[in-house]
């Protein structure tokens, strides 16, 4: 089960890998009053998609999230919320250092039956780098094993250059020497270890890298990999912001539409597919009758539920609960959107609206589940011309539904 | 005019002071097609945000943008486009220090008329770097004019190390004895000026900082300021959508509610100020019988207008009209928002909504001159009971309305 989501990765990894996520910073730098790695987009903390990160990766068995105390109780409800399990919380210390190493004692040596098996390697990570992926992870994770540390650099950004005291340029560094260290970092589990249980009080103070800790206490130089611009740091409230655009921008790369046999059904579905295919998205059409298939549903969090005639308003009720009992709205909310078009000459404008008119309580209802429900209504068009305007028109209001993801405009009825 | 628009800076500075962007660069590292400065969001390219930022400044007389031969078309149209005034382009050079000694050329001593007077300090800053404002820029003019040159530096983000030419760790710089160096950067113009005619080939082809030439070729040391982390760089996708999502947060601050005096209208203004208050939106309420004042038009990129009964396209269209009158939706999207209020008991849903029924018309026309308009419906009200619930609701559909901009959706009618 699941094969389809196993990346190649998974199968050249033949030794065990956790991950510790040093998770105990304050939220001085994003002006923020809550600590960043808990400061919330799309209704969830920006830990839990950092976590989901590794959570989604087989062969990582086993995340410890080092956590301040006051913070502890909120970590806990978040993991339970948003049904992280393979999540351990383990107590912060007092500098970077001394949390991290309280996270490596989750495993292995002690006694305690709560602790974890010691894994060959261990993954150190930012909290607050939530777009690491599977294929960076693997490198690290192999460099690490066979190297015993390994860390992602990056180019510097910007020209580095060393000051006087009194604030006058001093010289600067010649780019192209020089690297910026980030996360993650990868390492043998005893190499680490042994580099914490050897070190001073001095570098649990004011260390800064772990690296140069096992370097200077086992010898172990540290293979450095050039890693994705991905890799980026949320510091700031724009890095937040950005940070929840590009939630947005993935998830609205992909839409189910829902239709029935009928003609108009399978025309007006096959012109989204093509307009919303021009616009990026990729749409699968799924029939009526599959619509409560998992296959379908576990690809995609927006669904677009073609009715011709009929309101429908039963079949989405159908699909919000479908939806509900997969826990499908757990992690991002649904986009539902209900496309009415009536092709029956006789109905008036309002009697096509009162039809739909129930889709005010059903989206209130489906709001408080994570699904915002909007409904469309397609007004019948004379001539191939008006069908291509209104076509594209449609497209357009879809597009902007899915990808504003708005809960305040849930529970309306547009027009086409 | 406009005293109130300048800053207590704009008293402070007794000298003439230009600014050069050189803005000829490719787009490589964005990933995408098009040169990062002329990406565009929100309908306009982020150069023009640029030159927005410092045109707004009084004290700032030329703004010169260096350009690649093939984007200069592109760049003539964006200036007219957007209507900046104080930008004159210069053809860019093969590297970035030829661009920028090409665009200290514009200036003075040359015989030709197009000639601008030369200034006695000039501003060197990046055209991805739209958030810069004036404080710092004055902070930088004034330690130019006094120490021949200035630059902007920022703590280091990452640590920064050493590798071998092996990939592996050498050293890691101390944090605290470096600093990023960034933009914006001031000059004395005969300095800075005096440095470029006097350096190398070899300068010009490899040379990264101008801070380096005026101290080899000038003795000039240039003061260090620290600046605030908006003067962040637009390099990546992730750093356009954190500069449109800004963009968007900025405009969502304030908005006008236009409102006649009838107790019903005056209610619902006071009441959508306090909700939207709540919700960190300035709100000014403005008469119907001022709403086309510029003083009121100038302050602000949103605008709610209350009627009551009657369906009050007219003053719409008016309103729609003045915008374009006094070209308010040049350099952002206006959006319009009419809240409908029917108290009359013998109304009809259907005949409410038919009422508005013209606004479709009237928002593709507007939607032509970069003006949202949406319509709102708000049903009548029974108790204070459903009228705070009302009203609550109708601050949602508001706020979403004004922070996402959405053209797609512009011309729909919503309902409370
Ligand atoms: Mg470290
Ligand atoms: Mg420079």
């Amino acid at each position: 089960t699941g094969s389809e989501e196993k990346s190649p990765g998974c199968f050249s990894i033949d030794f065990t890998v956790a991950v510790v996520l040093p998770a105990g910073g304050s939220g001085e730098r994003t002006g923020l009053s809550t600590p960043k790695q808990f400061c919330t987009f799309l209704n969830r903390p920006l830990i839990s998609y950092t976590i989901q990160a590794f959570e989604r990766i087989a062969w990582i068995e086993n995340i410890v999230v080092v956590i301040a105390k006051d913070s502890i109780d909120l970590m806990v409800n978040i993991i339970q919320q948003f049904g992280h399990k393979k999540v351990k919380v383990v107590l912060g210390g007092s500098t970077r250092h001394r949390s991290i190493f309280n996270g490596l004692q989750a495993f292995g040596e002690s006694e305690e039956e709560s602790a974890l098996k010691k894994p060959k390697v261990v993954i150190i990570h930012d909290a607050v780098r939530p777009f690491v992926e599977e294929d960076f992870l693997l490198k690290i994770a192999i460099a690490a094993k066979q190297q015993g540390a390994s860390g992602a650099i990056r180019p510097l950004v910007s020209t580095v250059i060393a000051t006087t005291s009194e604030g006058y340029l001093d010289h600067s560094l010649e780019r192209a020497k020089y690297r910026a260290s980030e996360m993650p970092q990868g390492f043998l589990y005893d190499v680490i270890h042994q580099a914490y249980v050897q070190c001073s009080e001095t570098d649990f103070e004011f260390g800064t890298e772990c690296l140069h800790l096992v370097l200077q206490y086992c010898g172990t130089n540290a293979r450095l990999i050039e890693g994705p611009h991905t890799l980026w740091k949320v510091t700031y409230k724009k890095d937040l912001l950005a940070a929840e655009s590009i939630i947005k921008e993935t998830l609205a790369q992909t839409a189910c539409v829902v239709a029935g046999q009928c003609e108009e059904s399978s025309r007006l579905a096959g012109a989204l597919q093509k307009t919303l295919g021009s616009q990026d998205m990729h749409v699968d059409i799924v029939p009526t009758s599959l619509r409560r298939s998992s296959a379908f549903i576990s690809k995609t969090w927006n669904f677009v539920h073609v009715t011709v005639n009929t309101a429908g308003l039963a079949d989405v009720e159908e699909l919000v609960k479908t939806f509900e009992e997969t826990a499908h709205s757990v992690l991002y909310s649904v986009v539902l959107i209900l496309v009415h078009l009536d092709v029956s000459e006789q109905t008036s404008a309002s009697e096509r609206m009162a039809a739909l008119g129930g889709i005010r309580s059903l989206a209130a209802e489906a709001k408080r589940k994570n699904i915002l429900l909007y409904g469309i209504l397609l007004n019948p068009v004379k001539d191939a011309g008006q069908w291509e305007e209104a076509v594209e028109n449609l497209s357009q209001i879809i597009s902007a539904l899915i990808k504003e993801r708005s809960p305040a405009l849930a529970g309306q009825l547009l027009w086409v």
